[in-house]
């Protein structure tokens, strides 16, 4: 029997009476501040690169609105992510722990850490890492040997966790982080898509020793291309700085480099922009909250399933809306996807599992039947906060 | 006895008289086309991120200029050194030769690729790798093996060359090129500096299967922050192009990703200044040239050494002006170099060489007499092209 719906074209009137009749793109960015006149007082000023006032702004805004300590602005997520695994002493050939439900950018910035990520699966409650099923994960997985743990199957040792907030939904990363120190583990958390998003009152990515955001072109603030990382402790905030800047030690004219360091850092341009979005934050969360009550409404009713909402005690930033089929209508997924995209609606599926993918096939991974259901159930809407103005 | 002119307050008097006797950096970038307007076009159609129409013609420019086939814009000029050294192949635990004497990135991009800068001196002719002293030197080192060549001493492949064209003077990359080939290594010129830069008509860059230039603000061009690769050979282009953006295979909804791949590319902001500053390249080549002459003029007369200008053959950009101190004069460096800064006239040495530094001091090295004798006896100077207009 045919499914209800199963053609799209249902699901699409649906989002056409939200969106409107034109095309729409899955996340457009909104420049309604100063951006054109920070850019503009970069060329006047000639600062754009590495030197400027823009980013030393931009980061203490950051650290303001996070109430984070410390933040360092990159030049994007992965340079981020990537930072904050070495300045932790993530060593070649380390195992660290990356739920299967993510962008792919989480696993490669553990390989360019020279480590592997081990795959582990996600919760339905939080599309992030669950701290129950990490647990006796790794009570079974690891072994104590001079007070490091090892993977019992590959040798190696499990130095580190990135749990990761789902499109903006927060994973449980208070409890990881209790796994992470019965276990040794450094924890960074992959907050890419979650700035705006809070837990029990506390911005994302302050559960660890560091959290990362993304503000490439499709997050809820973008600098064009940039990351940042943020945490409490500022001796890793320093070195965080300074393997960004080539570690390039203070003097007055000589070029000395204690360590390998990388060119990392935010430029002044990318800031200034970022200055001028952050400004606009709260309006951006305001509407992204928004529109998600609009789908709801325009959506659920359709029997179809249901448009994904934080948790208690959490709130989410809504960075990019949400729809679950139920999961006898998962089966159409493919063909509502296409029926959008021909009716020039910008919609996707969630990430393939990363564990599925020939990049990281060869990573460990314990079995990950939420990872795959989530990717079989959801599809991801037009987000851009426009649409709810 | 005390060296004529050893305090600097001569050499100052000097470069004064060419910079004038107001603060002067070592090198501002200039504004003076259109990149406000190519900004606010980026904000007006809300391009700013990794899509963008700035990127393809920042490209399709620079090929145009360089007569280069292929270029790949990137965030920086470590970030293209590292890909490119990648999409060759390169591996972690292999070698690749480097010059002592050039910026740490050059060595820093090749430990991100998991490999080990071996260091080689530069010749006094070039400030470049010499291919003599380079064929010479392989060929006590290197054992062949399996068609591979390894290093006797550490028994790991060598498998790449990295020659650098100094402050925009050329190395002898096609005699390098030759050597490469007999020793079967790839070769990836480090021409972050030498835009505008050529040898016998050819740009500098296309010497080997690659070349890479940075857009720091610094530079001849600025993009903020940003770097190319450029390569005649278009199956490399599309690998990089590829690993550049996370190695996303192309679908119309799905993320598949085929190997570990980075987040490198430059956004369209940057690539928008890009495109601005590279319609004023000639006007800047133009004054890094006169102001060569200007400082010639006022310096060499000085008896205490010679304005650095470009070898027979060679198109200098003269990106960094650079003076030479007689040998006799060396012991001053610093002093001079310290009178200058305490007049507010930004110089500095050439870089420590590198395998001077704590953060390479573990990797392989030849003697490098050549380059610790430069790094004693040169001061680079102002550089702004506005200093000579």
């Amino acid at each position: 029997m045919r499914q209800v719906g199963a053609d799209g074209l249902e699901f699409v009137r649906a989002l056409q009476a939200v969106v409107g009749s034109r095309a729409v793109g899955l996340r457009e960015p909104v420049f309604g501040g100063n951006e054109k006149r920070y850019l503009q007082e970069c060329i006047d000023t000639g600062y754009v690169s590495s030197t400027g006032p823009f980013v030393a702004r931009f980061e203490n805004d950051l650290a303001d609105y996070a109430a984070a300590h410390n933040v360092i602005a990159v030049v994007n997520g992965t340079a981020a992510l990537h930072l904050a695994l070495v300045a932790l002493g993530i060593k070649p050939g380390d195992e660290v722990i990356v739920p299967a439900l993510t962008f792919v950018a989480t696993a490669n910035a553990v390989a360019m850490a020279g480590a592997v990520p081990h795959f582990v699966d996600v919760s339905w409650e939080t599309w992030g890492i669950s701290a129950e099923k990490l647990r006796s994960y790794l009570s079974e997985l690891l072994q104590q040997r001079d007070g490091s743990f090892f993977n019992r199957k590959t040798g190696r040792p499990v130095t580190a966790v990135v749990p990761m907030h789902t499109l903006g939904f927060l994973a449980d990363a208070d409890g990881v982080a209790e796994v992470a120190k019965e276990f040794g583990l450094a924890l960074v958390e992959d907050a890419a898509e979650a700035l705006g998003s809070f837990v029990g009152g506390v911005h994302a990515g302050l559960a660890g020793q560091a959290g990362v955001f993304s503000f490439n072109g499709n997050k809820t603030i973008t600098t064009g291309g940039g990351g940042a990382i943020i945490t409490r402790d500022s001796s890793l905030a320093k070195r965080i700085r300074h393997l960004a800047t080539t570690a390039k030690l203070p003097h007055r004219y000589e070029f000395e480099h204690d360590i390998v360091g990388y060119n990392y850092r935010m430029p002044n341009l990318n800031a200034a922009l970022g200055v001028a979005q952050l400004e606009q934050l709260p309006a951006f969360l305001e509407r992204q909250r928004t529109l998600h009550l609009i789908y709801a409404e325009a959506l659920d009713s359709l029997e179809m399933g249901f448009s994904a909402s934080e948790r208690p005690g959490t709130v989410s930033n809504y960075w990019l809306q949400a729809f679950v089929l139920d999961s006898n209508c998962a089966e159409s997924k493919n063909a509502i996807i296409e029926t959008c995209l021909d009716n020039e609606i910008a919609v996707r599926p969630l990430w393939k599992p990363l564990n599925r993918l020939a990049a990281h096939h060869s990573s460990p991974s314990d079995d990950t039947p939420v990872a795959d259901e989530l990717y079989s159930r959801v599809i991801c809407l037009p987000s851009s906060p426009k649409l709810a103005s």
